[in-house]
């Protein structure tokens, strides 16, 4: 087991209003450092055991509730100790100040959890979903980052590394028995395993797009002509006046961007400037970025203006706008509210399929529908994916590049394969890889799903200052 | 002791960057409520023991450590639980949903502490130093609070009390021998330990003024004519560029307060407009807002611009301005280093013995020797006041009320006392007080001395409620 050698401590939580604060102190001399700066009122910190709770005090400073926790059993893995006190930043640095010059050392960011992960308390994954935890903010994000904390997504991952592992046992095989005539039969097994690992890898790394966006907030982009009221419909959904809304096309320019959780999926809704032909240049840039956050967003909100002569062109200019095969369109009539009557039948035939909502930003009228478009949206896209869902772009770029190895190793292996077993007659001799190259993209393969959840990684410091970099001091 | 019916919950730390929240559960049914919402990974929380340690689960949203109080030993008094878990405001809230749909309730603000005081874990004045202490930002402000937490202050505050009531004690002696002709030794007696008594009720009250500067921070008023370099000095004492300098006259409109902690004692800097006559209504504004500022500082730095020709009358001008039985001034003779040689003399002769110090803010130079000045000063004003230092209005209007009655029953003393045992002419029996009115101003200075620390108080919802709302939730 890893021991490092020396102590260190952390406020553990955030110094704000609350009743109390936390320290947390690890290491080989931690019972011993508190012990010297915590008065017990019976018995003393150094000789507790482990799972127990005491009433304590520092002199001069706070009472403190103190709890012991034993090597192994602990966070880190550890001897360590939590200290609660009052909730002063006063008190917390006095006492870190006096754990200090106890010989204790403040720890870096993500100390405490890179200990943890050095000790095979956790894994590398379940290190990341605690951090991931910590920053989730909806349902669905948090449930994400629980199954990771668990452990869940990490056994998903290493029965895909076992079957690589087993289909390098069987090339091992053919290997050392190629210069025999052997049945081939374990080809056979080695080419259905590996499609069925790549095509889960390949599900797993397509999942990222869903996962970032789960754990960012799915990117809704509010675009239309100037005017329309895109502004009035973010307050609207948001419930708040967060973007400035006046009478003048134009109002909007910077992009305005809110997150709301709906039905447990955080969304992000931008608000964008007007698209229009202008010269103006501040407008220009506006437009500009609408674009951008258009081609980028997951959902787009068309806000039409139902009273506006342009409204076919406005609706036809955001349907060219939207890529169908990656993006939902949602059409908003606005202004129902003003439009009265006439609004029947005007757009209708042009919307080409998409959904078209009658809507008064201004009055609510259709928001609730609205929203329960979007919830519909979200729910079908981001429900039962069995695998789990890659919401890290390490583990993203990990599978990407385990993908890259392992397409070609199925290259090679139909390169090299007898006609016969394949039922292919592309798969011909002279495209054929020397099997000591395929089996170096195996081993590549697994080692890049190893690194997702830190085997084999325990030397390598770069991977590791660059995961817990990340974390905030205390954790 | 008091036990309340229901079981009450709420969040102890704020969630913001930290590693770990702490949610907090008291009341009669706390161990149950936590037992239906947390798995143990052995036995159950219900039947733990207090002062235990437990690692669980909450199914579905987190991992916990769950720590066991039993009444009466926790901070409640009651039986309470406290669970930590991963910081995050959406871990946080869903273990909240539970454990009130498991019967717990959310808790008022201050709550725990209130029910703290109402099982006599501590009393009042003790419970108010709970929120000072959470509050204190300077060594002295800290260690006035935790003097309080532990006690001390309402110790002092009791044998002021117990003084009063013996004085009360030998008012009744007389009272019940009054017809008699008994000797007036216990008069005597009586009138000794009502001065006494009134000179430490006098004092406490006299240190609210320093109190309440050692909570919100020493006032210091930083003034002088436009473009002496005020808002350079500010920044320079600050360390940082906290208000805007232009070289252009009257920069500063609105005051700017910063606070600076120096040797333990919170200051509270404020930058003021220039002084000089003006039309301007704005710049006019700012004037009247320096004066005021200048009134109620404490301590007053008059920065004099060394290149001036004006410097006399400015000089002449700050002093007229400040009141020497209450304020502190020192003079700043800004930007020597600009006026080179010139600068001796200058001005020395009109200081009026205010201590004169040559500095330069934009270059530091001097500014070493003026914090030293302003430690100096500090640590006179605050050192050794052995009975506390009233930091609380609550206490400060019950100890002037307590005043008031103390010496109402000490001018009924001498109306009624007998010549001969007081030494004065004065004492004529024509002003005399009925004996039981001046009971009864014995009693009401009793009673003020009692409600800082709140004896016979439990009933009185009104104070209670008017002490606890200002904790924040889960204290």
């Amino acid at each position: 087991m890893y021991m490092s050698g020396d102590t260190i401590c952390a406020p553990a939580t955030t110094v704000g209003s609350g009743a109390i604060s936390v320290i947390r102190v690890s290491g080989p001399q931690a019972l011993e450092t508190v012990g010297s700066v915590v008065t017990l009122r019976s018995g003393s910190v150094s000789e507790a055991g482990g799972y127990t709770l005491h009433f304590g005090s520092v002199p001069g400073v706070d009472d403190v509730m103190v709890s012991v926790f034993r090597a192994p059993h602990s966070y880190t893995g550890e001897d360590a100790v939590e200290l609660s006190c009052h909730a002063s930043a006063f008190v917390v640095q006095r006492i870190l100040e006096l754990l200090v010059a106890a010989g204790a050392r403040m720890a870096e960011p993500g100390e405490f959890t890179r200990r943890a992960f050095l000790n095979g308390k956790m894994d590398l994954a379940q290190a990341e979903a605690v951090a991931d935890l910590i920053a989730s903010n909806s349902a669905v994000s948090h449930s994400l980052a629980l199954r990771q904390l668990r452990g869940e997504y990490s056994g998903k991952l290493r029965e895909l590394r076992d079957s690589l592992v087993e289909i390098a046992a069987l090339l091992e095989l053919e290997l050392d028995f190629s210069e025999e005539d052997v049945e081939f039969a374990s080809r056979d097994r080695m080419l259905q395993l590996l499609d069925e690992t790549i095509a889960r890898v390949g599900r797993l790394a397509a999942s990222f797009r869903d996962g970032n966006a789960l754990r960012s907030g799915v990117p809704v982009a509010i675009v239309g002509a100037p005017n329309s009221g895109k502004s009035t419909l973010l307050n609207a959904l948001l419930g708040e006046s967060r973007a400035l809304v006046s009478d003048e096309p134009g109002t909007t320019r910077d992009t305005v961007e809110e997150t709301l959780t709906l039905d447990g999926i955080l969304y992000r809704f931008i608000d964008t400037a007007g698209i229009r032909e202008t010269s103006a240049t501040v407008e220009k840039m506006g437009i500009e970025r609408s674009l951008e956050k258009l081609a980028s967003a997951d959902l787009v909100l068309g806000v039409l203006d139902a009273c506006s002569p342009s409204i076919e062109d406005d609706t036809r200019s955001l349907i060219e706008r939207v890529d169908p095969a990656r993006q939902t369109l949602i059409l908003l009539r606005n202004k129902v509210d003003l439009a009265g009557g006439s609004v029947a039948g005007c757009g209708d035939g042009i919307a080409e399929g998409f959904p078209l909502l009658d809507i008064s930003a201004l009055r609510g009228t259709g928001l609730d529908e609205l929203r329960s478009r979007i919830i519909e949206i979200g729910r079908a896209r981001f429900s039962g994916s069995d695998d789990g869902m890659v919401t890290n772009l390490r583990h993203y770029e990990a599978l990407r590049t385990a993908l890259d190895s392992l397409n070609a190793v199925r290259a090679s292996l139909l390169g090299t394969g007898s006609g016969s077993l394949l039922g292919s007659g592309s798969a011909a001799a002279g495209s054929a890889l020397p099997p000591d190259l395929l089996a170096e993209d195996l081993r590549a393969a697994i080692s890049s799903l190893n690194s997702i959840f830190g085997e084999n990684l325990i030397d390598a410091e770069t991977l590791l200052g660059h995961i817990f970099e990340r974390f905030c001091i205390g954790k």
